[in-house]
C-alpha cells in the first residue's frame, strides 16, 4: 500500500492513480454515505496485533490460531485431492443455503457427543465458521439498541458482530465456575427495569474465550432454568467443548432445552479453522430464518470445504485426532501455568483452564495492560490486551493469554519476558505509590451499577461489588 | 423433516422432541422476537424450484450452474491435493480478513482484462463469493429506508440482499443495449424531489443476470457521466465479464472512474461457484470498512478455496479454459435461440445474449409466467418467473431460461416443451378474448410512475411510456 500524503477528494478526475485515495477518514469523500452501522465499526485489538505477531522474534501468546500442523497433512491432502477428482460434479458447484445433508448428519453426531440426542440435520444450518453463525443469529434477532446479556469479558469477536448489528451489550459478571446466575437475574431484571428490549444471552460455556473458565454443572442448570423462568433466549457458542484436557464433554446447555437454546459449533478447533466450516443448530422455524439470512449473505457455503469435512468424519480417525490436539494442548497449557506460577510477580492473577487455549491475567492494581503493550513487544512478547473483550472499556488490568499455537518452550520463555515486563512495571509505578501488590485477591474495579459489575475470573476468588 | 401436526409452543418442556416444533408462522413462539428484517425476507423463486429441478426427467432451463465438469478435475484435484499436503500450515489455518496477498495480487491481473489496469491488491478485500461481496457493500452504506436504483429486472440475490438491508429498490428501464441512461438520470432527479436518499446504483453491465443483455460502449461513457455529474456511486456486479462469444471483454465501468465505482468480481463462472470465491475492489477508505464488516461476518475468507484459486491461476491454463467455457456456453446459447425462433407461438419474444448465461423470454401479452409454471413443471420443464427479479411485482409476463447447464439437446426439448405449454395457455386463453398474440413487439404495461416504468429488454425494440 502507497503511503503518499492524502490529497484532497479526487471528484471529477475519474482516472486518478487510485493511490492517492485519502486513507483519513475525515477526507474520505464517501464518508457522509455510510450506513449508521459503520460508523461505529473499529478495528479489533487482536488485528492491530497482526504484524506485531508474525516477527519471528516475538513470541506471541496473542493469536488463537489451533496447531493445525499435528493433522495427519497427507492423508488430509489426498482425501482433498480425490474429492476434486472424483467428486467435481458436486465439490465445486454450488450447494443448498443450509449446507451439504451429508455433512448436518455428521455434524449431529458430534453433538451427540455432548448430550444433544435429539437433534435433526433438519434443525443444523452449516455456516462459513460459527463466526458467521452468530452474524446469522444477530442479524435475524437484533434491531439497533436491542440488548444483549454476554459474560464480561467476552469473545471479542462476539463483540465485532453485536458492535455491527448496532446491539447493546450488557456484560454480566463471571468468576471460576463461569457465568454467575445470580449476576444475570440481576441483568435480567434491572433491563426489564428500564424497558430494555433483551434479545438473548450469548454465552461460551466451555473453556471461554477469553476468560478460560468453564460453567459448572449446577451454574448449567441454573442458568437454563433461568431461561426458563424469564423467557429468555440462550446463545450457546461452543467452538471448544470437546476440548478438554481432564473430564468427558460437559452436557451442552442445548442438551437441556432444545427450544430456548441456539447452538453454535465450529470445526475449526477440532479439525481445521482455514476450511470455514461451522454450524447453528435452532428450531426450525429459526432455523427458517436462518436460511433465509445465508442465502442472502453468501447464497451457500463452499461446497468443497463442506465436503472435506463430511468425508474427514466418514474416513479419518477424527476422535483420536481431538485426543492428540488435547494433549498437545494440555503440554502448553501446562508450561503456562507454571512458568506463571514460578515467575510472576505478587499481585498477579491468572485463570487456571482445564481445556481450550486460553489464560485470562489479571495484573497487579493499578497496571494497563493495554498501556504495557509496546514495552511487551519491545521485549518481545506479545498478548492481547483485555480491553478489547469488553464493550464498555473495562478490562485495562487483564490480558488474554493464548498457549495454543507456540511450543511449550517458546511459552516458557515468553512468559518469562512478560514477567520482567510487568515487573519493570511495577518498579516504575511503585516509585509514584499507587500500586497494590500486596494481595494475590483480584481487585474488582467500582462499577456502575451492581448487575454491570465487571469481574475477571481469578485464580483465586470472585470479587463482586 | 417430520411432517407431525404443528402443536402448540413447547415451552416449558425443555426436553421436548425437537421434531414438534410448530412449522407455521403464526405458531412461532420466537414470531415476535424477531429483527424488523427478518419479517421481510421470503424464499426466492430460485430456491422454490430446488426440489423440482433436480428432478430427472426435467429439463431445467432454471438453475444458473456453470458446467463444473468441463474442467480438468484430475489436474484441479490433484492441485488442490498437493497444498493440504505441501502447505496445511497456511491452507488449514486461519488467514488476513482481507484474503490472501497473492491472490489479490492475481485478481488484479484477471481485472486487467476488461482494463482496470490501476488496481492494487490493497484494495481488494476477497469475499465468500461475489454474493458476500455485495452483502458487506449493502451494509456499510445502507440503513434502513435508503433506496438502491437498480436495472428492472434485477438478479434475485442482490434483490434478497437489498431487501436484507431493509431498502428500497427503484427499478431503472433497461433495453437490449442494457440499462438506459436517460432513465436513471430521471429516476436520480426523481429521487431528489421525493427527498429519497439514493445511496448507489447496482448494474450487472455484462451479459445480465436476468435479461442477458449488454450495456453498450456509449450507454457505459453515459452512465459514468452521469455517476460524476450526479456524485452516484456505482456498484458494479461483474461476474460474467469474460464469458463473451464474440468480442473482446468490454472496459469495465471501474477502469473508467476508479473513485465512484465499486467493482465486484467472482470466480464462479469461469472457475468454480463451490470454492466460493469472489472479490471487491473498492477506494481504499471504502476497502477499510469492507475488512472491518468481513471480519465481523465470516472472520477472514476460507484459505484452502483462495489458495486453491490462486494456485490454478498460477499453474493452470485458466485462460483456454475460460475459452473452452464460452464455446460450451455458445453452443447452448445457440440450441436455445434456434429452437425459440422456431417453436415459439406468436407474441413470444425474447433477449439474444452474446455471453453469458442466460435469456429473457416475454410471454404473449396476457400470460403469466408464474401461474403457468406448475403447468411448465407437469409438461417436465423448468424455468425461473419473471416476478423474482423484481422487488415491485413486476416480471408477471416473463421469464428467465438459463442454458448454461443442460446438453443442447435438452435444450431443445425442453424449449419444445416449453412452446406447447405456452400454445396451450394461449389456446386457453384465446377462449376469453384477453391475449394479444398478433405482434411480435413487447409489450409494455402501463406503470405506476414514468420513472419506474419497468421494461423488459425484448428481441425487438424497447418500449417506454
Ligand atoms: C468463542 C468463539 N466463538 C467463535 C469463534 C469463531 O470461530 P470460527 O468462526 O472459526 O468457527 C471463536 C474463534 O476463536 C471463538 O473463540
Ligand atoms: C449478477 C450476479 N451477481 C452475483 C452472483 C453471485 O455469484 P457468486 O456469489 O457465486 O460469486 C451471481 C450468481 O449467479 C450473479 O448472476
Amino acid at each position: 500500500m502507497a503511503s503518499l500524503p492524502p490529497g484532497p477528494p479526487s471528484s471529477g478526475t475519474p482516472h486518478a492513480h487510485s493511490h492517492v485515495v485519502p486513507r483519513h477518514p475525515r477526507l474520505d469523500p464517501l464518508a457522509d454515505r455510510y450506513a449508521a452501522r459503520t460508523h461505529g465499526m473499529k478495528s479489533s485489538e487482536i488485528r492491530a496485533l497482526f504484524s506485531v505477531v508474525s516477527r519471528p522474534e516475538v513470541v506471541s501468546l496473542a493469536g488463537g490460531m489451533p496447531a493445525v500442523t499435528a493433522l495427519p497433512l497427507d492423508a488430509v491432502g489426498s482425501m482433498i485431492g480425490e474429492l476434486v477428482s472424483g467428486m467435481g460434479a458436486q465439490t465445486l458447484q454450488y450447494g443448498s443455503g443450509q449446507g451439504d445433508p451429508r455433512l448436518r448428519e455428521r455434524i449431529c453426531d458430534v453433538m451427540a457427543l455432548e448430550g444433544i440426542t435429539d437433534a435433526s440435520p433438519s434443525e443444523v444450518v452449516v455456516t462459513v465458521g460459527s463466526q458467521q453463525g452468530l452474524d446469522l443469529v444477530t442479524r435475524v434477532f437484533c434491531d439497533p439498541g436491542d440488548v444483549i446479556l454476554a459474560e464480561g469479558p467476552s469473545y471479542v469477536g462476539a463483540l465485532g458482530v453485536f458492535q455491527a448489528a448496532q446491539a447493546r451489550v450488557r456484560h454480566v459478571a463471571m468468576d471460576d465456575d463461569g457465568l454467575i446466575p445470580e449476576a444475570l437475574e440481576q441483568a435480567l431484571l434491572e433491563s426489564r427495569a428500564n424497558g430494555d428490549r433483551v434479545k438473548f444471552l450469548y454465552t461460551v460455556p466451555n473453556f471461554h474465550n477469553p476468560a478460560g473458565v468453564t460453567l459448572s454443572e449446577p451454574r448449567r442448570r441454573a442458568i437454563v432454568d433461568i431461561a426458563d423462568r424469564y423467557d429468555l433466549l440462550v446463545i450457546e457458542d461452543n467452538p471448544y467443548g470437546l476440548l478438554g484436557f481432564d473430564h468427558e464433554p460437559m452436557r451442552a446447555l442445548r442438551a437441556r432445552d432444545s427450544q430456548r437454546v441456539i447452538y453454535l459449533g465450529s470445526f475449526s478447533k477440532t479439525f481445521s479453522p482455514g476450511l470455514r466450516v461451522g454450524w447453528v443448530l435452532a428450531p426450525l422455524a429459526v432455523r427458517e430464518k436462518l436460511v433465509l439470512a445465508t442465502e442472502a449473505q453468501v447464497l451457500c457455503p463452499p461446497s468443497l470445504t463442506q465436503y472435506a469435512v463430511a468425508r474427514y468424519l466418514d474416513t479419518q480417525p477424527w476422535r483420536e485426532q481431538i485426543k492428540l490436539f488435547t494433549e498437545l494442548y494440555r503440554e502448553r497449557r501446562d508450561a503456562t501455568l507454571e512458568s506463571l506460577e514460578a515467575l510472576m510477580p505478587a499481585g498477579t492473577t491468572w485463570t487456571r483452564p482445564d481445556g481450550g487455549f486460553y489464560v485470562w491475567l489479571k495484573l497487579p492494581h493499578g497496571l494497563d495492560a493495554k498501556l504495557m503493550q509496546p514495552r511487551a513487544v519491545n521485549a518481545h512478547v506479545a498478548y492481547v490486551p483485555g480491553i478489547g473483550f469488553y464493550a464498555d472499556g473495562s478490562g485495562r488490568e487483564h490480558m488474554r493469554l493464548s498457549y495454543c499455537y507456540p511450543e511449550p518452550d517458546q511459552i516458557r520463555e515468553g512468559v518469562r519476558r512478560l514477567a520482567r515486563v510487568i515487573e519493570a512495571e511495577l518498579d516504575l509505578h511503585s516509585t509514584f505509590d499507587t500500586v497494590d501488590t500486596g494481595t494475590f485477591r483480584a481487585v474488582g474495579r467500582p462499577a456502575e451499577s451492581p448487575a454491570e459489575t465487571i469481574v475477571g475470573p481469578a485464580n483465586s476468588d470472585r470479587t463482586e461489588d
